[in-house]
């Protein structure tokens, strides 16, 4: 049946919104600039005027189901957003009573439901991407940091508190490098776009390899330039492709153990580097699996169009 | 409602079978010994004359709800023990097929029900232990090896194959210690009796710290002379202990990173050594949790009587 959900996807930078459609068209899209407002009340209003734009923007209000919003820290249960670091607000943000009761304060009785951005992602590959009909996955989301959405049995693992699915912040080298959490050897420190530039950082100043990336100022260095010299067969950008990938492997591996999955999908910046990443990690993966799970779950990059992926994954939440 | 179970442990040397009531109480026992078989069917036979023995020793045979096998390897899903390496029946054995079969050929239609040990253990916390009411909890059971059942929204996660919840064989130490399994660095080459064993000779072939330990013959140390030597303050021995808490530590908090559970209880002989264990464990365990996770989680020695927690898990498959 014809209906209608609003998903909003909150960063650091932009909070993006779009009326999408039962099969996932984006019929409508606004935005704003999150980094534009200081305080948080102002910023919620804000959005409350965004929704209630697409709202008067779809051919018929009633077909509506609600409004899902995928935010980093966002916890399902609370509805709230709980410091998140790469916010201006601080502390633990009531979003989703605010907005509820602004909506309703305006005629508008939506319900509204929140949760992370990786768990967004993983109800939006179940509800419009290519895990339709799975019913045990994970979805790994490889950007500026490492995310994962848990699905057992058919159902997101939000756990005793919300925050279930920190795959990125398990720890793979218990003596290895520092993590922006304050502990060490976690995947993110290895395998986010921001763990790839310090491995190869790293390799730069503490291997002889040459490189085209010792020719570049570091600050140039980043995931495109890394995977451009990689691509032109430089040992130490392979290598740092090779470091990303065995370590998101083990991780990946230990979920598996916990969870047992079907599939796994990956999402995300660094998917782009294609076989650069997902040779090694399927190769990684395979080693780094306990035996009964060896040579039967499937790797994927995920079918989700990743300029949209994030606000269809906020819109599934209504589901 | 007045109800009995029927539940059976599978081991390598026994095979224990047990009349439980609905709280949990062992009303008649039986048993067998499993390394007396070489042929699987003389085995499977064996279990059905033992099953009727306890049948018919129950006050009213109406009021048995089934059978419930906990086995090493065990799949939920088929009903299978799936190549078990301390078993000497070999390949895949349909023991529930066979086993249902038998008594329905014999005038007796339950349902049998089997999963692995760990996952027996955790619903036996569950339904007769301190996990009851408790939806999303960690059982770990440290024995000969390190087994986990994990339980997310009150049911046990069996995920896509029936094979979740290996923590034991999550890899804590990339370039660590050879498990049995053929890969490196999981939490059982450390945290399992057998592991606790490794690290004492470990140490006392690596290390030049004074030892009790060094005055006796290397067959004769186990768990018992470590902890006994730890108990009187000995140096290395305590050291085994920290190592087995902290590579365990690091396992629970990965598995939390994925599941997010209430509660970790902690299941098995190594329990017995009480603080020497869970004092490190406790202290690691916070140290290797991500933030969102620090402080809430409790962790405690299952309250289920040791001799009979197999027993009563298995009995527990039938609810």
């Amino acid at each position: 049946m014809k209906s209608y959900s609003i998903g909003i996807d909150i960063g650091g930078t932009n909070t993006g919104f779009g009326l999408v459609d039962e099969k996932g068209n984006i019929i409508s899209t606004t935005s704003i600039f999150t980094k534009d407002f200081d305080v948080v009340e102002a910023y919620l209003d804000e959005i409350v005027n965004h929704i209630i734009l697409l709202i008067e923007r779809c051919e018929d209000k009633s077909l509506i189901k609600g409004v899902g919003i995928g935010a980093p820290n966002g916890n399902y249960y609370h509805g709230t957003i709980e410091h998140a670091p790469n916010l201006k607000f601080s502390g633990i943000i009531p979003v989703k009573e605010y907005i509820e009761t602004k909506l309703k304060g305006k005629g508008y009785d939506l319900k509204v439901t929140l949760t992370n951005d990786a768990n967004a992602a993983a109800i939006g590959e179940m509800i419009y991407g290519g895990a339709k009909g799975i019913k045990n996955f994970i979805m790994i989301t490889l950007g500026t940091g490492v995310g994962s959405g848990i699905v057992v049995d058919g159902k997101v693992v939000y756990g005793a508190d919300g925050f279930a699915g920190e795959v990125g912040h398990t720890i793979v080298q218990p003596e290895g490098r520092m993590c922006g959490c304050g502990r060490k050897g976690c995947v993110e420190t290895y395998s986010s776009v921001t763990g790839l530039r310090k491995t190869a950082l790293d390799l730069i100043k503490n291997t002889k390899t040459k490189s085209s990336l010792r020719e570049i100022s570091q600050e140039n260095i980043g995931g495109k330039a890394i995977y451009n010299a990689a691509k032109n067969g430089d040992k130490l950008a392979l290598k740092c492709f090779e470091i990303t990938a065995k370590m998101l492997a083990i991780g990946m591996a230990n979920a598996v153990a916990v969870t047992s999955p079907e599939k796994i999908f990956i999402f995300g910046g660094l998917t782009k580097a294609g076989d650069l990443l997902m040779i090694p990690l399927k190769k990684y993966f395979e080693e780094s699996l306990f035996v009964v799970f060896q040579n039967k779950i499937e790797l994927e990059i995920s079918n989700l169009d990743e300029n949209n992926a994030a606000i269809l994954g906020a819109a599934a939440l209504t589901y």
